[in-house]
């Protein structure tokens, strides 16, 4: 009974979602970032349809300003006549999987748009699975026939790799302020960054910080021979904007006619399979009798009579 | 022949840990941090010898002083004659795997200490393999008589989750400039804090943090009975730090009273344990034949003529 209901239930999200229905899109999101069971079933079907669509990430230290950015960006693709969606992945807790206000507030114009779907997402769990959650929801976006998918992340560290891997166009975003950041996560930057933006650029240290980049960016090896560019901005009054955009329009050319894009996308679709795989084994592995010998021996390597290591063994040959 | 190899330096590796032998230490990191298949008999070795050590993990956006602070820390440890491991976490990129070089000066001044041993990381890979690595790093320098380890991390987002996973208490630094930031990750901060600094407290807005933080912590659900303290420090000066040890002290008193220690330890075993289990079904599951499957197979579903569902079906049951 159950699976007759969820398959006719799939049958009216599928449907839903092709024919561009927002409200579907958006259960069927949940269904994923819930990881319902069922909820795979639903991307297979969707799959086919899902048309390729852009993704562009825009990730920088909290307060750099990237939600108005994001929004003025999700403008100039309307104004193109594309279909555009926005994940907002909110830099909350992992624990409480919350969603920080202000954003949903300052994007909240966009909302009325019939071209844009906004979509909040925590964090919660891994980074790793984020990046994976964020794949399927931009999936699932594509089979509503939104083309370009606009990831906001906040990027320290390992947020910026995952929206690296996620996007075909990475745009850092900065603040004059954020100098001591700068310092301090300067490789992982540069190695992710297609193009620099420095925001709120009225303000002191926009120019020397401007040139630091670019003495920076000077040593980096440019592998694809695309030359990361730095746009000054001040985005809540619309300043460099359009300069921003267009520099995207570039690079979007680029890694298409460099075949850097196709590259990445069989990344992605590894990275996704063998993660597949990995939780299907573990779910399959983890049967009660293992899990009684885990619960049972816990307390002897706690105390160091055993190492985790030989209860592996035990778990594993049982 | 290489198995006698191993099994020597392993054997000598081990005899010079239990003997507090640092350069011993320091080779044997370096084994576990590779990924060394040979680490592993190592770790097991070690394991019953690693006497239980107290976690404290230092976490803050970049800048906020964290590297001087600890230092600082480090020594009123050495004071009570307790010998001190760091492992200082590198914000720098996943790709490169490079090193700070401004926190590694800022804290050579112990490296000249004996009852110290510091250590850089860099976050390659995923953070969730950053706090398990950290986990048996920590555990090798605890089998080399230290009985403090100290981590130092950058934290934003997962970075915050997992050192606090890994730490007994968490101190998270802030300074009166991140107030944006603060806004940004409350939630997530709220969660993980046991102790508050507001480092840097001469400058403009330290008082008005201090406030907001405590009317933010004045909502939050206290489980354990802990009170969550903010302490306003100038690192390099030595202000506040008095009265930050003693709330440390406090807190590790906290949970060992309240048995909360020994669940962030078997936490910490339980999670080891599945992920171990985890890489070796991988390894075992992921043989030519799959390799080779995934390979011819991935095209057609860049090509959206199959689904990643089905192709993982199709390799799951070859």
């Amino acid at each position: 009974m159950q699976k007759i209901l969820n398959k006719a239930r799939n049958l009216e999200l599928v449907e839903g979602i092709k024919s561009g229905d927002f409200r579907m899109l958006a259960k069927a999101i949940t269904l994923v970032e819930n990881g319902d069971r069922n909820s795979e079933k639903l991307l297979g079907m969707l799959y086919p349809a899902a048309q390729k669509s852009y993704r562009l990430g825009v990730t920088g230290p909290p307060g750099a300003g990237k939600s108005t950015l994001v929004s003025r960006l999700v403008k100039l693709f309307r104004q193109q006549g594309k279909k555009v969606g926005v994940i907002a992945v909110d830099p909350t807790s992992p624990f409480s999987g919350g969603a920080v206000l202000g954003d949903r507030i300052r994007m909240s114009e966009l909302t009325t748009d019939e071209g844009t779907f906004i979509r909040s997402m925590a964090t919660r769990g891994s980074m790793g699975g984020l990046s994976r959650t964020a794949q399927d929801v931009s999936d699932l976006m594509a089979a509503a026939g939104l083309e370009v998918i606009i990831y906001e992340t906040v990027g320290v560290g390992q947020g910026e790799l995952d929206v690296a891997r996620a996007s075909d166009t990475t745009v850092v975003v900065l603040v004059p302020e954020s100098g001591d950041s700068i310092q301090a996560m300067k490789a992982g930057l540069m190695e992710i960054a297609d193009i620099f933006v420095i925001n709120k650029s009225d303000r002191d240290g926009a120019e020397k910080m401007k040139i630091e980049l670019e003495m920076v960016l000077q040593l980096k090896t440019v592998k694809s021979g695309w030359k990361t560019p730095i746009v000054k901005t001040i985005a809540n009054e619309g300043t460099g904007l359009g300069q921003l955009f267009l520099l995207v329009q570039e690079h979007i050319d680029f890694i298409e006619k460099m075949h850097i894009l196709k590259n990445k996308h069989s990344d992605r679709i590894r990275d996704k399979i063998q993660h597949l795989v990995a939780s299907e084994l573990e779910q399959k592995f983890w049967n009660n009798e293992r899990k009684k010998l885990l619960n049972m021996k816990l307390k002897a390597v706690l105390d160091r009579k055993m190492s985790p290591y030989t209860l592996v063994r035990k778990i594993i040959n049982i």
